[in-house]
């Protein structure tokens, strides 16, 4: 069974543009510190701990829907779940909500590479055993890559 | 003709990670730097005096591909094209280049609002007039939206 | 009595620069956010409810101290104080700190305007009273300004 | 004779805040962006040839006066001067404005450390000769630190 990841982040000051709301660009990072804490629960050690021993994952691509605008001091609440675990890539989306009303969807795609040159490994067994429970039901057949 | 637009934007310190890299995010950032000169150059007073006029543009989509990491201190030559301009739809897209590699291209879609409401609303025709230029060539008979 | 005031911040990887620490810049921001959750505790409806009211606090001067670097993941303790309560002028300190050892301090100096006009204006008294608690006893005898 | 150094930078849409002014932390930003172009001035190969060669620069203290509020795409002029080039220390000021106005001052003290492991080490002299014309009159006489 999947067990989606939740977390939630809240919109600083500085983050805001004139508009008062979440800059574009944000969403991404906000993206970015959920998986931090998605290392977190998934592995020993975290994010930290899988790039000293020799693996870290970049961002090969991102896709953002964005719903509505998130005004500052709004708590988001960010849920996750991994959409794809392939022999090299991984896939995951999250759901940027305020109560009933998701207001951003951001899909990431990953590459696993060595931390010291950058080439294409495969995600280590450890990962991928960490990561497996946060893995979406209808991906799990999903083709490796 | 379609004249493509042109930026050049300088990595800075603050805005690499600990990989030593443009942090993802940033690339959104970027583009949304490059559209802003794109306002000065097509409509007199820029930006500011189409939303003083009463029209905004807001981020609905962004899609990114990042192709290979972007040194600190780079100087990213940044080629903007406006793909579609519908009635309330704006296109576009950045090719995101160091000499002759491409390390990332963003791909957005805008939609016009009322800056007071934020309502849909049709983009001004000066606002399309003096995008026109800017146009790429394939997308000049794209439909409406 | 005064009653220090207390938040954690966990530093994110897009806010680390290549050193893999915290970016000097975001030493302000986090500061800036701590203020945001003292509002939080000290007003009913916090900042918001603050410049609805018509009133607003902009920084004027800021001192920064980077006694160590902080790095990436780690949950900074930052400890606020308010320093002054002058008629129109505040004053606030922030200690960060990691366990024992205290890696940054972060000493600001704010003025009440008029949201509208951003004119110097006295700060209110529900203000005042909010901010009370959390006014550093030493400094309770400070003259105005 | 002391040569000035001038940088000009472009408030952009995302460094705003809700009060569609530059964000206060970004002026720190603006000031270490604005080194990072004295040193490609004062070193061949500039700050990263500096890091390359074993010794690196941190940031020990800033100060910053917040004058006048800078609005979304402005273009701040940045005045930089050394201020002081002690043994292992060296301060910085900056004064940041729009035509005649100086909108901030940002004053820094930096510290140099080897590279590797952040230990306090002499300015090196490629670095100390580089500097040496940006360095202000009244400060020549300055002592080390």
């Amino acid at each position: 069974m999947s067990a989606d990841f939740r977390h939630r982040v809240r919109v600083r000051y500085g983050e805001c543009d004139s508009q008062g709301v979440l800059f574009n660009a944000h969403y991404l990072a906000f993206a970015d510190l959920t998986l931090t804490e998605l290392w977190r629960s998934a592995l020993p050690g975290g994010y930290a701990a899988m790039v000293a021993s020799g693996t870290d994952m970049v961002a090969a691509e991102a896709h953002v829907r964005f719903l509505a605008p998130t005004p500052f001091d709004d708590a988001l609440a960010i849920e996750l779940a991994v959409t794809r675990l392939g022999s090299t890539g991984m896939g995951s989306s999250f759901w940027m909500a305020r109560g009933e009303q998701t207001l951003a969807e951001v899909h990431l795609r990953h590459v696993s590479v060595t931390a010291a040159g950058g080439a294409k490994t495969p995600i280590p067994d450890a990962v991928r055993t960490g990561l497996a429970p946060y893995l979406a039901h209808a991906m799990v057949a999903g083709n490796a890559g």
